[in-house]
């Protein structure tokens, strides 16, 4: 019997595609679907496109928890007691927020808030595959990274690694779906069509969950990380600027990422710049590297869909490997 | 009498709108407009929201040089002849192409070709007026900067003047109009929908220009410039990262922006990011500054409509200069 | 001294425009504006691109009827009770609701709410200038039409005035800004972008406006009209299938609308249909006339800019008229 | 042995969507795709999102004709004498183009062109499956709907085989890939972006194949058909106004719908109008029927991917009933 999997929070862009993804997955069961609002609606009425005949219902632990694994997509904060029940029940969780990506609680309160469940802070695994894949067949409690994290992680890992980023200027454009189903003034249409704009200026949240990663990968520097609103749904890129510790060729460059990267499906290295079209809805993350040879500095670009690789798709992956399923399952 | 003058490369973006601009103008006559495309369609056919009931006519220069003043809004390269024509029959000129704006015709064979009038560049004036203003009123000749430095001046000049700019990083964001009206798979809808990439890289030819100016203005730096194509129509922002040669707080930074622009009619201060929205149809710049005080690095965004301040209006303000009228005539 | 003019409801995108337009206006004086909500905001924090300098106050009948003139700019039912008061201290008023422009109380009844001052209806002018521009001019309220009205019976007009309607259904496509400025889950972005669907199927509030004007024009029909949201911001397209009482060749049919409307500087007649981006952000309705000759169905096409020509500048353009200015004075 | 399918004009967008799909396609092998310009390339260059690592081969009857089966995605003229050649040489042939869908060979002349394999035109099977699916299995040649005619034909063929149409209007939106992938003025960014409009007026191609089909369904009328361009990628919306032969109730009328598409999997009925983007990259007809009481008019709404249902997904599904595969294979 496949194993059953609740979605806990199903009425938001992250969990109701990770929703989709499990309905359709040929080794989970999609058991249940949750949501903290449209209590009583079914799935396909609120997201035709995604197909799921499921009616979100109020969680009820004594229900919910009866599985082997749930997908959380709560906001953050709100994420970690639900998350914390569900681990003490012995479900095996996928968390979307940022309540357990950050591995020092104080940090997490210094952007965040108190952390409500800092005891669970040391088991949890970074869900980034391409980087913990190692560690993820044995997890209980993943941390599934932010959108913007995933992409610049996977861009600079390689220099990371390498010891070459002295400096790195991080520039992200991202799509509306990026700011969640709310309704506000800053998700109307008429605020985003024909617009640009950067917001989270200068203290973007996911900026000490790049930090983080960046130094255990080997790159111990502040980053200067700046999103922008573009007028599109899904997709997102990030431009990376690095001031390198030493003079890098174009060749030493390529061959660096080809390295790192030959084997990894869902990466792709690409000798033009990539747009956000060439990966929507998928779970790829596609690269291209380059050198101004002018000023010394390399640029990396990264593109991903926001809601697949940066959130639902990825989730997915990680159950994949925390179950022992191929890591593509349900997501290619 | 109002001066006459010419639109020469009227079938463009840029030059259609500078025609509906001085059709409209109150101190000008617009006397003829010229394309080397579509001769013989009137332009409210071609554009109709321009609404100028005026037939595009083949160049013949004993006719439309026979004015007080021209616009030339042809692709580099092919302005410099032209425009040497024109200058050589007493018509001032304001130039939209790259070719007068490089002070040294060898960069501009570096990044272009061999210039084709380099005798006119001692006395080309660089058509930024909140810069050169005080050069523009007896200008012949005035390059109409590109749309890219335009921004990237506006926003940079106080902390080039100051000597602040040690480095910078310049991420560009551009709707589809700045890629001309020529049709490509580049400017397929198809392509530009849902999409975000950058181009250009890493040496676009607005580099040279960029650089040109800061170092006149106090700032001898290589900067790292990077355009991206949006899916909008008009207008364009730059995220300017600027690191500082010393460390510069927000109260300072505030002033320095106060200081220089209050009495500027077409720049406008904000406290937050600007988007591109706020200036569409527009001649204003409008900017932000701010500190991303864990690194020491400043950020300013500036925006500006790239078919307006970019590019025609721009030419406008300039063409207003030259002949003592109100700078904002007919463009605000 | 001009007429003074306050606009009361300034924060929805039709008010916000119409303070825009009237503190531009040489011959007004925009007295003050007043909200509902953001009050205390200044208008260009809310609406940057609209760059009016006012803030926006708590309504003060006190305060803000003494003016000549107000333009009201409330939802349905509850503009009534505001204009009533504004007409009793003898303000001359031009509202945007629907509440004054069905001439039956009991057909508003239907249709929306019980009617809250049907003793002005016999008062109110319907403000549709080609229409009804003779009664403008002494007009003390009148009742600016629904933006499908006026595209739709500008295009319909010289037909129904011929007798040559049987039959019409009019299908309308009207970008997002239509829906007004509430942040809901059917303006947000992710809805709207790539996507059309209709809306108000199949009993939408502007029908029995559109049968009202009809009915007086000479076309005694009831229509089927089907709006449709299209993933723009601005603009307004209705396509009418006329059937007629009689067979109507091209040649009659141009002819027919050339003489209706030659005299009328806000409407284009086109040779080919219309596109909304040709009246973007102006006054003009442009309208396209078309035989399907296999079927002998009339085609007319009428393009406006909801926000303008359909609210905002069509405000304006009846206030000049009750105040004996040129009628395109500040909206052209 | 998976039967080997070549794609004959895999560099549009139809063809190049169907080589995905055919791809992917667990009971298909992609022999080869050819192309008419870009030969050399490989489709994941032009394409990366479809992720197809094959290069684009000139067309070589020799190699390309030996297979099982061939999609054609020509221009209609262009398609017909190599739908022959393929015939002769006993390839199973679904083709894209128009050439094999008028039944009528002078029909065809009237509406294209002189019809260069009439004799074909007996064997052809027009290629809609919910229609007729029976006629399929063992077809040779396979006309594949157009795009609009699909999305007419499954929101009207319930009534007409009742019966029930009059008359009727339909009334289209389609994004810009409907257009092609030609880079002209039409296809431009800047053209599409922030605009509707009709094109083909009054006369487009799509109504005689509409007109053949209703027909033979049972509606012998004459249809006014009006296409409009909206500023989206991939998705088509029909409005179909219908006159009824007598009065429909709204329960008769849901009852009509539910009984003729219980069984179909690719047709959704909802209560509610649907959304183009209700149905993105699927093969699924998305409907719902409405009565408008006031008139006795009925309106049905279907929409559809002009590229999936509307092109390729559509080709695949007749492709799998040719070969005796279950009818969703690969595009489900």
């Amino acid at each position: 019997m496949p194993p059953r999997v609740c979605v806990i929070g199903a009425a938001g862009f992250g969990g109701a595609l990770t929703a989709r993804l499990l309905h359709a997955h040929p080794s989970f069961e999609l058991a249940a679907i949750t949501a903290r609002s449209d209590v009583g609606r079914r799935l396909d009425d609120l997201y035709p496109h995604h197909r799921v005949p499921l009616v979100l219902e109020e969680l009820d632990l004594d229900r919910h928890a009866d599985v082997e694994a749930a997908v959380v997509a709560y906001p953050h904060g709100a994420a970690a007691p639900v998350v914390s029940a569900l681990v003490e029940r012995e479900v095996r969780v996928v968390d979307l927020s940022a309540d357990f990506r950050l591995r020092d609680a104080a940090v997490y309160g210094e952007w965040y808030r108190d952390h409500l469940a800092p005891e669970l802070l040391d088991g949890a695994v970074y869900g980034l595959p391409e980087l913990y894949r190692h560690m993820l067949a044995g997890a209980d409690l993943v941390a599934n990274p932010g959108c913007y994290p995933t992409a610049t992680l996977l861009a600079l890992a390689p220099l990371a690694r390498a010891g070459l980023i002295a400096d790195v200027v991080i520039d992200a454009k991202s799509g509306a779906s990026g700011a969640g189903r709310a309704a506000t003034e800053k998700t109307h249409f008429v605020t985003v069509d024909e617009n640009v704009s950067a917001y989270g200026v200068p203290r973007h949240r996911h900026t000490p969950e790049i930090e983080q990663e960046l130094a255990l990968l080997g790159a111990d520097v502040r980053v200067t990380f700046t999103p922008h609103l573009v007028p599109l749904d899904q997709g997102e890129l990030v431009s990376c600027y690095v001031t390198p510790t030493r003079e890098v060729d174009p060749e030493e460059l390529g061959q660096l990422y080809d390295d790192a990267y030959a084997e990894e499906h869902f990466i792709e290295l690409a000798a033009r710049p990539p747009g956000v079209r060439d990966v929507r809805e998928s779970n790829f993350c596609r690269i291209s590297v380059h050198v101004d040879e002018r000023t010394g500095r390399l640029i990396v670009f990264g593109a991903i869909d926001n809601l697949w690789k940066g959130a639902a798709s990825q989730a997915v992956q990680n159950l994949n490997l925390m179950f022992g399923l191929p890591e593509g399952e349900g997501i290619s």
